[in-house]
């Protein structure tokens, strides 16, 4: 339960990171467009159907030397209920091919609404006599500003099937600290919210030493990044910020414990966008993609021991 | 521009209040779950289908008297990309029947992925040369944990297409107060988080007093209420927990101006289960429904002025 899959995958594979599927048209080359505007003409579905190819493909050329993948929410919701449907074609791909699958969706609300989206991401509904998965992440990004009304439908689920929650702490962006960074009650908020999450956590232990409560904190904060991980011992971070928004490995490295563990490091535009900046168009897209996937994971790794449970 | 077409429905039906369209399978009757299940089976498109029927019916039976309707994301996408076609379907529907509709989806990111939900739930989507309209509310619910870069995007997007959003500042649930009533630099979480909406809402003022920058404040905390009315002037008020979380109508008074504009109060499961506590089921869900609707408007204007502009 928890994050043990993850965590197990991440000691296979030797690489804590993720990689973000967060399509824009402009990442996916002209064969691919082509062939889907060919068949659904320049639709909602026509951009979909070139996602959900794009998608695959990049997953195909990485699923063996990376744990995860995180698909974006906002990227497919653009493209109305065809993108969804691309998001989840996109999410059942990557687990049959054995990848942990991060919904990062940052979605947030109380009682049986979040309960409802407990169940769209990480659970499966009932309809009439049958029972079916909406969405079937394994892991969902959420966001705790509405206390534990709003966390605990998930850790609910979270203990009933072997899923977890990323809760937003310390975010990556330039204006994160107009607010996560002021003084609440003497310390700053994000560390308030840090403190909620080792307690949320407290009631789904994995057999690892982390709960399935994890937190966002930003690779662009390096300092609050290494206080959060000594101050939440039992909280699995996720990390934003690496690669495009300016964040290095040296800037991760206080992310992780003294295993190597205890952090993923997302990048989504550098590994989407690779085989425009390697010129290697068409076909090449995948590779470009494994390249960089491998070059971050080297990257991140020469300052990390060997990953070990 | 931003809230002024809500604000001239709310003044044309002299109701400040919306329909929240939160289905659940239990809330429909029979007969609309039967057709829907005899043509698609107990499948996603099964219930969807049901869904759509139900909402037709009760938008057929309120739009003259109600100015709006809030649709809640996590109850579509609880079934699905076909609940999400549902939730475009819907929203479709009742703008067509003159209505304003707010997409209560509490979305929140930062910089380009925040655009792309802009986009999906207030905008247009480009695919080679055709435009779409994705999901196509008027407003949409945020959540303004990460500052500034989460929230741009939106006004930009509110300037440009006559839309609003409204920003979580004070929850109606019971732990709400866990983060959100703590003393941050000496005022309450909610109070600078309401600070932030009057600042982000200077850039997108409407003509008549209230920016496009709208807040949620629950009508469970009626005291809060009263002094964000005070505090945030230029503010619209969402106001969730009148009715089944226990809100009355005296406890919303605080959240109007002196001309009985500046909030719109929301009821969802009274209005959508009033057929059941009605004994009325088949075809007089809907009607039961508006009279649900109609005694909503008169037990909460009974104590506001006549609504002016």
């Amino acid at each position: 339960m928890s994050f043990d899959r993850l965590i197990q995958r991440i000691v296979k594979t030797q690489n804590p990171t993720v990689v973000g599927l967060d399509p824009k048209l402009d990442y996916i080359p002209e064969h691919l467009k082509s062939a889907a505007f060919a068949q659904y003409g320049e639709t909602l579905e026509g951009a979909a159907a070139a996602i959900l190819a794009y998608n695959k493909g990049i997953i195909d050329a990485i699923y063996d030397v990376v744990p995860a993948v995180k698909p974006q929410c906002a990227f497919y919701e653009r493209f109305g209920w065809q993108g969804m449907k691309a998001l989840a074609e996109t999410i059942a791909y990557a687990r049959e091919k054995g990848m942990f699958v991060i919904t990062d969706g940052k979605r947030n609300d109380i009682g049986s609404t979040m309960q409802a989206y407990a169940v769209a991401h990480l659970g499966e509904v009932s309809v009439g006599g049958n029972t079916f998965v909406p969405f079937g992440g394994d892991a969902l990004t959420v966001n705790g500003y509405l206390g534990t009304d709003g966390i605990s439908p998930l850790t609910e689920i979270c203990n009933t099937r072997d899923a977890g929650i990323f809760v937003l702490v310390k975010t990556s962006n330039p204006s994160s600290g107009e607010l996560q960074d002021r003084s609440l009650e003497g310390k700053p908020l994000y560390a308030a919210m840090g403190e909620m999450c080792e307690q949320w956590g407290s009631s789904c232990m994995g057999q690892y030493g982390y709960s399935a409560v994890g937190a966002v904190v930003g690779a662009t904060y390096p300092e609050q990044l290494a206080e959060m991980r000594k101050a939440m011992p039992h909280t699995f971070l996720l990390v934003p910020g690496y690669g495009a928004q300016g964040g290095g490995a040296r800037d991760v490295v206080g992310a992780f414990d003294e295993k190597g563990l205890g952090a993923i490091v997302n990048s989504s535009r550098a590994v989407l966008t690779a085989w425009q900046k390697q010129n290697r168009p068409g076909e090449e897209y995948a590779a470009a993609a494994r390249d960089e996937a491998v070059r971050m994971r080297e990257d991140i790794t020469q300052y990390l021991p060997k990953i070990s449970l």
